[in-house]
């Protein structure tokens, strides 16, 4: 019998690509001893395993279980932990810049900290802008649980070849606004990716400040999405942080997102971070991290993760930045020697690829033929469609995992475009 | 400027007493040696602070942070967690009847159980019933984010001394039923706390099943919450479990609710449990918990402590059950020779006390009056009227704090009921 509420329909309702897939792909999940031969190589969820035995083992030396964690606090960021992370922010984000602890906010993850701008900002049916091609969970983000869109603004056309091509100006995001409202959709405000996912691309100062007045020219809300803000390893990459530019801050509608998901590889912690001068978010989320806080002892042992200098500038971050750098070289090295072009960023976890020369036409439905051809490989990479972008033929390939698990997979790869070529 | 969308402004304007309250008292919370003198004590916030060397130690050696938990993984319950869930719930609520993992959801605390089934089965608007007087805060768990109602089902005039008081018939549920209706109400539930919260009463099988047919006669939901189901510490005070009826489980709108917040006196680690058949609640909250899972290392370690029978059986619960008695006994004792009537309930962390004996008539006023008094005092007790009672003059007081804070707790009990005789 159908005992559902409108809203728990659309929570129902909702089936996003990458979640479904991405089920798909944990499920059975490649593994040399248990699971070798048709376990799924993993070039698709965006995870970092290159500092296992570094992380973990500084994580399970920060957890301290006692009656300091054993009960009820303030879920939405103990003040020890918002202190760290004030200090930690401004230092490695801000440039220096001084943070306001009070201005902070502890989620569960930060897709969390997505659904809670949904909540307090947006009701059901209103939109939030996005540029494309674009990390899509931002729409299972607002729309899961909060019944919010997210409208897409498409580049015109133009040569994706290059990193360029995912800059914006004033003009593109003025367009897609007013398309928006053309169609009748409530914008409520517009999300920022910055490193890009899936594309890599650095934002600088001028574009984030194009966003934001842009932002408050409209009076809509800003989201500076960071949470790859610290695995930007190139060595000419600049990544330029909101945090960094106060001017941008001193408004209710500016918001900074970051986690320890991608930075620290700890998804399974579930930790976001939020930046904001709202008070009215500040204190919508002081009461509805109940439902999702995360929990005590994890809050500390972060704190004491993020406040040991040493360890962080001697140990992991040097060592994370020279994994990335070596697995994504070697990825891209691999990947070009097939003929396919790659973005030349250097930050998050993912090449963006053109695959399209195994294609034979540059479709959405031959995309999606060459993606079930790699999933019929038990090779997992993401389709650029499912980010939405257009330009059909693009992949964001995943180069984080074990050597090993590279290497198979770059085969698996290899074997499913030769028999195309 | 005003930002906020409808529902956020939901979320801002609910006050309930005990959040609004507890934070008060947990900002400058009594400690013999930083806030002696003007620290609360808190005989309101549920805790169980009795086991803490005991309990501490086990969650504490039972944390392990590795590859297997650092990554993503099923927020909504590992199998691993939910097979031991499974067999701890089977034989120690359903008297050895088995339970199946996949009907068993985690979520992040049982508060969140109860946001996620306001969500999932009833809209704006719409409503639970409960009997009252009753653990308010589910006021809040359904109201905060999902904006559903409580109508209270209050009992006729009756003598409020004696436990048979808050029992429970037929005729009482369809009357409320019926109340709720024609005041317009769409009814999507009804919530039966067992044991009670603030009373202590256990129901018995036949009320169960009573709540349960009149659930069923009109197609709504029956929520069991159990989260004290093993703190029952009388000789011969007998627990009945939703789960060991099934009966009561085969169909798509019964749910049973319990957690680790006070059976294990862990309510830092925020996690509650729940069991049902609805394939929709199942489908809805592997999605939602997205947004507040239990992290994967809390459910690996709690995993392992409710795995451990001989811990559980030789250490943990006996130790518990002997010093809730001993806790139990000494504020009873204590209380009834200030000549204050105790519900003989043998369950939970509170006795529910009638003080209308030092209050000049037993109005909410007076009883408010007295309640400020107390906190002025430094005392915080949960007044009556809180938790919805209309029989003015009764307290909820917690017996689970330490020994040296329950006896400065009494002090100033009777140093206010002093002044007042």
């Amino acid at each position: 019998m159908n005992c559902v509420s409108a809203r728990g329909r659309v929570t129902l309702d909702m089936m996003p690509f990458m979640s479904v897939e991405g089920t798909v792909v944990l499920l059975d999940m490649y593994d040399e001893h248990s699971n070798p031969e048709t376990g799924f190589i993993n070039f698709g969820i965006a995870e970092n395993c290159l500092c296992e035995e570094i992380i973990c083992k500084k994580v399970q030396g920060s957890l301290a279980f006692n009656p300091g964690t054993q009960y009820y606090y303030a879920y939405g960021g103990k003040l020890n932990f918002r202190n760290a992370l004030s200090d930690f922010l401004s230092e490695r984000l801000a440039k220096g810049k001084p943070l306001d602890p009070e201005k902070i906010v502890v989620t569960s993850g930060v897709g969390a900290a997505i659904d809670l701008i949904a909540h307090m900002f947006a009701d059901s049916g209103d939109c939030f802008l996005t540029l494309t091609p674009f990390y899509s969970a931002i729409e299972m983000d607002v729309g899961l649980r909060s019944g919010v869109k997210v409208y897409h603004i498409h580049r015109p056309d133009h040569d994706t070849n290059t990193l360029k091509a995912f800059s914006f100006d004033e003009e593109l995001l003025e367009r897609g606004y007013q398309e928006a409202l053309d169609k009748g959709h409530n914008v409520k405000g517009i999300f920022v990716i910055n490193p890009g996912n899936p594309t890599g691309k650095l934002l600088n100062r001028d574009e984030l400040v194009i966003a934001s007045k842009f932002a408050q020219r409209h009076d809509i809300h800003v989201i500076f999405d960071e949470i790859y803000a610290l695995s930007v390893f190139g060595d000419d990459a600049e990544f330029t942080s909101a945090l960094s530019i106060p001017e941008l801050l001193n408004n209710d509608k500016s918001h900074v997102l970051w986690g320890f998901s991608k930075d620290f590889g700890i998804s399974g912690v579930r930790c976001g971070v939020v930046y904001t001068n709202s008070a009215e978010y500040l204190e919508g989320t002081s009461k509805l991290t109940y439902f999702g806080g995360v929990p005590s002892v994890i809050q500390d042992a972060l704190a004491r993760v993020i406040s040991d200098k040493d360890w962080l500038d001697n140990v992991y971050f040097p060592t994370n930045y020279r994994r990335l750098k070596e697995s994504h070289s070697y990825m891209e090295k691999r990947l070009t020697s097939l003929g396919i072009t790659c973005h030349a960023a250097k930050s998050g976890f993912f090449i963006y690829a053109n695959l399209s020369k195994y294609m034979k036409e540059q479709t959405e439905a031959e995309e999606m033929k060459l993606y079930n051809e790699l999933k019929a490989a038990k090779l997992y990479m993401i389709p650029g469609s499912a980010l939405r972008g257009r330009d059909y033929g693009w992949f964001r390939i995943t180069f984080t995992s074990q050597k090993n698990t590279v290497e198979l997979g770059l085969q698996r790869l290899e074997g499913v475009l030769k028999k195309r070529s």
